[in-house]
């Protein structure tokens, strides 16, 4: 079922967020230092560094842009603010587009007490209003299915069957799914479901982290990989199978971790990569 | 879509882990000088008193057992926890029976790294193991789908798809299910799962609370009926339109709601059982 432990690093990315005490400078310098080829850059990380000027600093890395994090936020309760949403995701697709970025991951949105129901129309319909934007720059959008414990104001796409029916009834080779292990581990159909979205050309983006027993934090206490309960080797097999062989994004949202000497979790990120990835 | 609201407490059910700091005899007591005629009964709020001697505590006080929580967590690594474990339900079952409980809720369990898949096999052979015990007592078996993030610990079985599967496929008499607002609020094919356990004759509990936004504990942090983002009325209007007029339980794990002067709690429980329920 499983598969063989991954010999080098040349599919191995890092999500700026994972080691966010760095600015984006260091973080480049980093993670091209330690042989990392691929980076997925938070649009929180640039902090006043122009998409342009990131994509300058990349190249002279050899890094190369696995995705740009995040759009979505469509569900809102006025029309004013959907409307807002939808031109910041424009925008958002134009930096990805700077940047290099042949991705935008979309965090769909939510609104607490609105219909999850209606939300998902609103995501919808915000996807498709965005999507010629999305052609023009050639940046792809994954919507990324988060955790049902984020139902409430991250995201009414909490599952990957939803996101593949989502992304099949827009029916453009714009938008994809991001499998994200945290997000999906638990999920019954989870296999199945890689095995749909691979088969439909629509498997944009692979994830890994861990969950931790105990998770202490809602959103900040993501494990490394390895340290919790996941059989990632596993779903990556069944990734592959559904013929994904992209980056594989080390996404670790993680106070502990951001609190620890950053070279040193750079460390501990390559070995626990080679290691239960 | 939705339905009207309650006009009296007949179907209003507490669980007195809702009320931890009062003994079972100050849980009783209140809930019946309040007008609330259902308890689900927490095997920890005992304490020392015997299923009998509790029994006769609520007959003094016309409470109708509603629910006796918990049994479950078969899934163990080795046989003997396993087996440890079908002994604990039965035990579990008998101390039902004593109480006057039609029904024990199953919390089915998970271990941590363990495959999800084999726990799964876990659950349905130690509910097996313990079928004939509950027919003995005569007293049901209600499977609870535990929301996904507690995959790691507490359940395999996160919704109510897969806990409808598993008790259509040991089809007994003896088996149902139950649907708790918090566990499955976020889930899209929650009506349609409810309408299938209804019709099947197989739902046989109904627990409400809300999800808080933000909330701040995985465990204990749920919110008051109303307080969160659940449309708790909808959701009854599926479970009745699914043929369930049973009672309405209240549970809410919460340190917030346990440091609160418990009396003025229970007048916050009943108010938002008539304005959000």
């Amino acid at each position: 079922m499983t598969t063989t432990p991954l010999t080098d690093l040349s599919r191995c990315c890092i999500h700026t967020i994972t080691t966010k005490p760095w600015t984006f400078r260091e973080a480049a310098e980093n993670y091209a230092r330690a042989g990392i080829p691929g980076i997925t850059v938070w649009r929180d990380a640039l902090d006043g560094i122009s998409p342009k000027e990131a994509k300058t600093i990349l190249d002279d890395h050899g890094l190369e842009v696995v995705s740009y994090c995040r759009g979505g936020f469509f569900p809102h309760v006025s029309n004013a603010d959907r409307q807002a949403a939808i031109d910041e995701n424009r925008r958002t697709l134009e930096e990805a587009s700077a940047l290099g970025s042949p991705l935008l991951v979309l965090v769909c949105g939510a609104v607490p007490g609105q219909p999850l129901t209606l939300s998902r129309e609103q995501i919808r319909d915000g996807i498709e209003a965005v999507l010629p934007q999305a052609e023009a720059c050639q940046v792809g959008l994954a919507i990324e299915p988060i955790h049902p414990m984020y139902a409430d104001v991250r995201s009414a796409i909490n599952t990957l069957s939803q996101a593949n029916d989502l992304a099949e009834s827009l029916d453009s080779p714009w938008v994809g799914v991001a499998v994200d292990v945290y997000h999906l581990w638990w999920d019954p159909d989870l296999q199945r479901e890689i095995q749909r979205c691979g088969k439909n050309g629509k498997l944009s983006a692979f994830h890994v982290n861990d969950w931790k027993t105990p998770t202490e934090d809602l959103l900040l206490d993501r494990g490394l990989m390895g340290e919790g309960c996941i059989d990632i080797r596993e779903i990556r097999s069944w990734v592959e199978k559904a013929g994904f062989n992209g980056f594989i994004e080390v996404e670790i949202f993680s106070n502990r971790y951001w609190e620890m000497d950053q070279p040193d979790f750079l460390e501990q990120i390559v070995n626990s990569y080679y290691k239960h990835v």
